[in-house]
């Protein structure tokens, strides 16, 4: 059924194990074809309160401000930015990767008072390098990725949750590679501002970005001074949307939001544990069986994000020949480096639904037949 | 099999008569449960490609930049306004409805030089008032909305374009309510910026919005001094994305995107002239239908929108009840007045494949029984 129409939009059902989208479950793509209801509709709100309490469950937090924003996952981070400063507000960014520098791009766009610290492609941020800088000049908000699709390293997150409170800030972590798919506790480790993805670990569609905000960022929400840069990102309007007010602002993405709250349920049913320990166990199938081809991961065992490989492509082979003969042969996509790792990595994504091991041999049967004909 | 799962998600289909979003046919719902592939996938390079040869026919234009956004018509509008303004740059908005207001709101986040001049809501813009103003101080930006869903009021632009173009300003008109619904041909006109929405004549789900740009504006966009505010709305990064570059800027929405190209298909083999024959011609059946009842519209003929008609709510009549019932007991949503006009008018959109005659006469047999019991 879920295929009707595919012959005239895609010949070629891929498995997707890039680092997103991921694959989407036959019960969510039914979902997506329910018919569309209005934005008004108390169907419609029924729908939408039963995504923010399933939201919370997935954040782990109890923040009344958790739900839906309509727009991708970058949209997410220029919402979770640009509402929690103003201009001429300072914040620092924590660069590890091509996302820690998307942060730093948007950021600019808002406030001239941007500090960073950087981690080289494929290490963690250390927890000493931002006291030291907070300590000099403490920072409104310090703003972080969890997990790095373009490096593959999952930041660890409670010393610097603690240092970053300890000097009055605000934590906004970018969780749209981890969430749902990496322990991510927001309200234990006092997480501020969090958003994701809907096309990683949550398996729905893209589209849609997923935000929690807690109490101390609700109150630096209502102090502000100044209207947010984006109208269309703008919480302070969102909010009253998916609030008790129901007050208009944007058309909800109806469709978007039936396959989110099918997958919240398929999340929660499945057990947040028992969803965290699947996709440590695919991935750990999944290296060794890279192993065993004789690839060397990017990152060592102990920073390693289970959601996302990265994988060194071998002296003498083509990173762009393997990856399109994956695509064409053998219908499997997997995203090759981003910047300065262009060319020089694989990025194998197990993510929801594509965090399946069958799909790792799969994978690793393919792989191995194109790199001995190589 | 459109229903497959819709009683999980909503329990009553409803008939969608308001200002958006209109039904969907079941071949585009059916469009968005094929397999997601993924956003840099050459399938999905082909789809994008065919979006856009379509969206031109649909714009009439040869615009070269011509794409959809990653968000609802909002997006598009604060893309539309944030782009080719810059601080302190003058704009003239033309403000006859709720979503004039609007585009006052979101010019000012971005620059402080905002002038409007105002028509009565139910009444269109004079061109001589546009006029006035430009000719003591032109503006870089005039714009305003071609059909406000707020009002029913569609604005006549011939005249209006000649001025602005005579005084050096770009014109950017909103299309959301109108566009494959009533004529609005964009290079005829010169009109230097459009932009719509997916969910109202082109029928598709809520959550894009289809942009056109042309080269005046263009080369606007290309000699910017500042960056725009948003990041994600940014159209110098966006382009390139859609572009024969194919640089990553967003994950596309891409579930949407095939339900779009089947939209536009659909709506291009009807054929534009036909489409709009048959939007004009179910307003009509739906105007002599409300005459009958002994409900008066709000706007005079020579000015009314087809795609959405106003009806003041006759003395005596509650306004919510009758609104309430018509979705409870009938399964049909209309929608009622925003702001000043609330409580006073409904407002009954006709567009896509809403617009379809059995759909007026299954209306107006609804309206009849509960105006007769009320």
């Amino acid at each position: 059924m879920s295929n009707a129409y595919s012959a005239d939009l895609i010949s070629a059902p891929r498995l997707l194990l890039g680092p997103g989208p991921s694959m989407v479950h036959p019960r969510v793509l039914r979902a997506m074809a329910t018919p569309v209801v209005g934005h008004m509709d108390p169907q419609f709100f029924a729908i939408m309160d039963e995504t923010q309490a399933l939201l919370r469950q997935v954040f782990q937090t109890e923040n009344r401000l958790t739900f839906t924003l309509p727009g991708t996952g970058s949209a997410g981070m220029e919402a979770a930015l640009s509402n929690f400063l103003e201009p001429g507000d300072p914040a620092l960014i924590c660069v590890a990767g091509f996302f820690g520098e998307r942060m730093v791009e948007i950021v600019s766009r808002v406030t001239a008072d941007v500090r960073r610290v950087d981690a080289a492609w494929g290490e963690p941020i250390r927890p000493a390098q931002v006291e030291e800088v907070l300590r000099t000049r403490p920072a409104k908000v310090v703003a972080l990725v969890h997990g790095e699709t373009s490096t593959g390293v999952c930041q660890p997150l409670a010393e610097i949750a603690e240092i970053v409170h300890r000097y009055g800030g605000l934590l906004l972590v970018d969780s749209v590679a981890s969430l749902a798919g990496v322990d991510l506790p927001v309200d234990r480790l006092g997480i501020d501002i969090c958003y994701t993805g809907s096309q990683k670990c949550l398996s729905v569609p893209p589209g849609m970005a997923p935000i929690t905000i807690g109490p101390r960022a609700e109150n630096v929400l209502k102090a502000r001074k100044t209207k947010v840069q984006s109208w269309y990102l703008d919480l302070t309007l969102i909010q009253k949307y998916w609030g008790t007010e129901r007050v208009y602002h944007h058309t909800g993405p109806i469709s978007l939001q039936y396959a989110m709250l099918e997958a919240l349920r398929m999340t929660v049913a499945e057990g947040l544990p028992a969803r965290f320990a699947r996709h440590a166990a695919v991935a750990q199938l999944l290296w060794e069986g890279l192993a065993e081809l004789g690839l060397r991961l990017f990152v060592p065992a102990e920073n390693r994000l289970a959601t996302l490989t990265t994988v060194v492509v071998p002296d003498g082979v083509d990173d762009l020949t393997i990856r399109r003969r994956l695509l064409e042969e053998y219908n499997i996509e997997i995203a090759g480096g981003l910047g300065a790792l262009r060319g020089k990595l694989w990025r194998i994504g197990l993510m929801g639904y594509s965090a399946r091991s069958e799909n790792v041999v799969t994978l690793l049967g393919a792989l191995g037949r194109l790199l001995r004909s190589h």
